[in-house]
């Protein structure tokens, strides 16, 4: 049952492994006439890129996409785009030994469980770098997006037990400090708490949290597609993410219903709300206040810290994984959960566009 | 865009309002042969009913569920499984007040910014009897997964402040009191709480878990139809949840990889896992261990607790929302998460027949 | 892998069987705020009702519909629709004795070899009954379709030998004559042949033809999704349909390039095609001229004419298939072919407005 | 709205026009296990590519393809296959004038209508490269036909007037003339109908036939997922397509009941048709006998023939298009007719596993 194409009307499909000769994207349906330069997909897929950091995995990786169609004289066409990066620093020999055994926390014993056996070189296709192609499609919604007035921003909100504080939060750090945190003075901390955790061989995980402001109200449709179910479904479909939250998330569980619920009062654009607690949405629809989701992300499971196991024939060892590991996975997804936010409400712009008998008479009289 | 349907092989599609002549489902997909008569769906229904204690709303609904079509001298025959409720309770005189003005926490405002206007009875596409179509296909595949040794079991973990506590956890006391609470003095201190937030006109939320027990290996597939992403689609598409947890959800992200990593150990049956932090899944594929996910639910929005809020046409008023509400939705939420929890995973058990070639080949030998 | 749902945007579900306690449809994804009513579908359903003439099956089928949702105070609110007709006619009697045959032409063994056994009676969900579902949607995308100018009619091109001639086409006479043909002439000598057929305990088939006038061009996209390809799929879903044609359809293989493209002129709207041997489309998009497309239905398969064939268990026997069944279908067939065309224009006229970024742009501009 | 997606658990996503950089396909929904390599797709690639015959455009393609993903050790694993082909004989030079003008019977002027401007160079995402991408995917799907022994031939059935004599069919004759006809005396007559038409500057249609043999029963699903109707869409997806057939296609329109019925009879695998007028169906799902297809191809729409037509600003001028193009393109459709019957099959395959419960039952049962 396939499981590598996302999206309805904005609808990606990716593919590859992490020592394949390439990995890809194709997106199809994304509107004619957008403006479109592979420098657009770079900018997004650099902020993905390892080895900025020491908190980051050494690896080398140009990850230069191309851009192989759907684009003509600088617009999109209509016709799907199909975008590639070429693995350039495969090392397979690293992986060699892993084939035989299975890693704690990774995928290697559910791959052979379901298909028989894997591509064990870096995870093959349950890698980060998987999440390449999702990145590169990102980077188109957010077009889309930056056209209507929507914007997005993505950053770290917490590593380990390092949060940001929203007193301090500083839009213009995000990008200056290794780990994306809109706060100077947490990416400190956080830099001392992974230094521990590198000395003892071990790794953290952490909170990605974005936002997205000049949200059109109506986007989400009421049942199974409502935008925060879509949402989740994007965001818990990145590798390591074990919780989602929108709004204020986990907390309303303990919250009053008096204290939840957000006023609406009039303003000069009609009406808005007076708090937002329910993070941008009401019903699932989009209520044209700031959208704010959250990821969970886990430990990076690649950890040198002996660890016990099994091989592939049940035999119990004890390994400590080698290789070049990032000891700390949620910088780097920090733009993978912005690209995938982007893509959930690219998808819901277009299909919005139908929703209504008025808007469709408009839209074909305007045409003759 | 639709938003009715879901599920890929095991297909459901709910439609019908609150205060419509009926509200339903329709189950395509599900495979022929299944033992099902109306009875198995009366059990779930049940289990949804309102009016069952004074922490529920006192609305008296009969919610007689009538199978149309798919089943045939008592087993289903492959073809699509109508089940409809019809709508008895229906006072919609209750509700025209609320056809001028947005309550807070309601989807009242955005359907009118989606729609252009909406059917106000009782929240209609929105209200919670939205899920009796859930909930009814949701048997349909409780039952496929019974057949296949898998058992869900879904309880109330919290309501507002009062948590359960996992040394008192007895399973026998879910059905036995109004909470649907694994202990039974949690229960009783949550009665205690709920009493105080009827007095005020407030109301409260809390936090729906469900277990699946003996779990086949394999189900899900690797990037967006990750089991994990469909469930998190699933259970954030039920109405007032907020928060979607995985395994150890929200706290992995302050634990350390040494910590969070499961290792996995020999066994009888060759290999196991000897922790389960993750949840029952790896790389987002089942990996045989028990599964465990948790949905955060909001306070119920309509509450008698005055608010501020605004009429259709932008004048502020202060509204106190009358009627027969639940003070508290989350003990009538566990059977609709365990339900979409069932579906998530007939479906993937379904999908996950094609995933070999030699399962094929296997699968059509046997046939000829 | 359900198969009951068709469309993407414009999307429906069918359910029930001939002889089951209801059979219908729930539309998911029509815009809101178009007017409907249950006079709208019934004057679908009557179209395709039997017992209108000596031609057509004497059960009385009343096929009264009722609609359980998506509609409030006459408009539809952008949730599915819900529409139901309990079957009155049913005597399940007739048709014990061919539970232990397989009738030949009909889905018998087909269904016995797929699910292990059948809902025997009256062909179960193989019976032409499920059209009804079909037509009672098509009678709500065919309001769509009206709104924006599009104007479908379909009729019976012919029946066994006997042709309409195009010099006497008369649209007035489609809904004078039992056979809807468009031909006074042709269906007195189609009555001939049918009063033969039926003396002989025979069958016949026929073509039925749609054209869309007021067609809007850039509808259908390239690739899978073509509009030709949609319809295609639409019509061949139809039980008894063998071929599909569109425009000049099986003579294009026989013509010349330069006698089969159509010239473009300049006209008054800017530009349009001098002939239509393509039938309204080309490169599977709209190109703004008629649609016109044919399909070819086989011979009813019960016929009283002795039939050589087996029994479930492999005995051989001759049968004499007895029942209230239609000496030929095409007749109505018409109003689901009609149907058909129109889900799938709706749907196409729903999709493309997606297609262009400034068309997405103007979109969300006025509404701001 | 997408469109370049086919299959819903076998599913292909081709991408690529015929002057971009390259052209491809993702294969999602691949069962892991399957023995595949590079000259497995090239075979299939070899059969459409053009230069081979004075009959075809002289164009020099070496489509040469590139397995990107999803093939590890030689075999699948489960994971999407994307394919590559670079386009290396692009000469866009040639089609700069076809910029300002529509060329009649082709797209150029729906792809204007629809996005606005159009990639005019060679057709774009119109041009019959792009079944590049199909024909790839085709030569996956057959090797999952191949081990469950289903086995596909397609041939020319006819070259404008000259049809194959039934009396003379060879298969050994389908790959030795260059029309790919399994009668070599009516390949004679087409080279001097073809010859007829090359001097007049005109082109030809025809018709492409597919067999499968061995094929399962039960395959397809009832009401819209008929596999008649899938082979539909996926045969009128095809550019240049205008009509399908099943069986004995158009010819059932003028067939009496008692001679379109198959009936059945004993034989040693338990049960069989004494003929096939149904083309291997009954109510859209195989009954086991041969499956028969028929695609009708209108004439190559570029011709040196002068033509009417207007530029895109409306000004009337004759045109005679000019370039490398196939008089026919009925022998290059053949493995592509092949290639979509084969995706079609594949997907039905594995669709209909989950059919059964105790097809189900079984396949968990042998697992454990």
């Amino acid at each position: 049952m396939a499981g590598s194409t996302f999206g309805k009307i904005f609808q990606i499909t990716t593919w590859g492994e992490s020592h394949g000769s390439a990995i890809g994207v194709v997106v199809d349906g994304c509107p004619a006439g957008l403006p479109l330069k592979e420098e657009d997909i770079q900018v997004f897929l650099d902020r993905r890129k390892p080895g900025q950091s020491i908190y980051a995995t050494p690896r080398k990786e140009d990850d230069a996409v191309e851009i192989l169609s759907g684009v003509f004289e600088g617009k999109t066409t209509g016709c799907p785009i199909s975008m590639l990066v070429r693995n350039t620093s495969m090392r397979s020999a690293d992986y060699s030994e892993i084939a035989d055994y299975y890693r704690p926390g990774h995928a290697d014993y559910t791959f052979d469980a379901k298909y028989g056996f894997r591509d064990y070189r870096g995870g093959g296709r349950s890698s980060a770098r998987e999440t390449i192609g999702r990145v590169a499609a990102g980077a188109v919604a957010s077009k889309i997006l930056e056209r209507l007035g929507i914007h997005l921003t993505a950053y770290t909100r917490s590593i380990g037990p390092v949060k940001i504080d929203p007193a301090r939060f500083d839009p213009s750090q995000i990008r200056q400090n290794p780990f994306h945190m809109p706060d100077e003075q947490a990416a400190k901390l956080a830099a001392d708490f992974l230094d521990g955790c590198r000395k003892n061989g071990d790794s953290a995980g952490g909170v990605v949290e974005c936002i997205a402001d000049g949200m059109i109200p109506g986007l989400g449709d009421p049942v199974f597609d409502k935008l925060s179910a879509n949402l989740a479904k994007a965001i818990c479909s990145i590798g390591a993410v074990k919780s989602f939250e929108i709004g204020d998330g986990i907390a309303v569980s303990r919250a009053l219903g008096s204290e939840n619920n957000d006023s609406f009062i009039p303003c000069e654009q009609g009406i808005k709300k007076a708090t937002n607690h329910s993070g941008g949405l009401l019903g699932g629809i989009s209520d044209g206040s700031r959208l704010l989701l959250r990821a969970g992300i886990k430990p990076t499971p690649s950890i040198s810290h002996p660890q016990q196991t099994v091989t592939r024939d049940g035999q119990p060892i004890e390994v400590s994984v080698r290789g070049r590991h990032d000891p700390v996975v949620v910088p780097r997804a920090v733009v993978v959960v912005e690209s995938m936010t982007a893509i959930v409400l690219a998808d819901a712009l277009l299909a919005n566009m139908t929703a209504r008998m008025d808007g469709v008479e408009r839209f074909y009289a305007r045409r003759s």
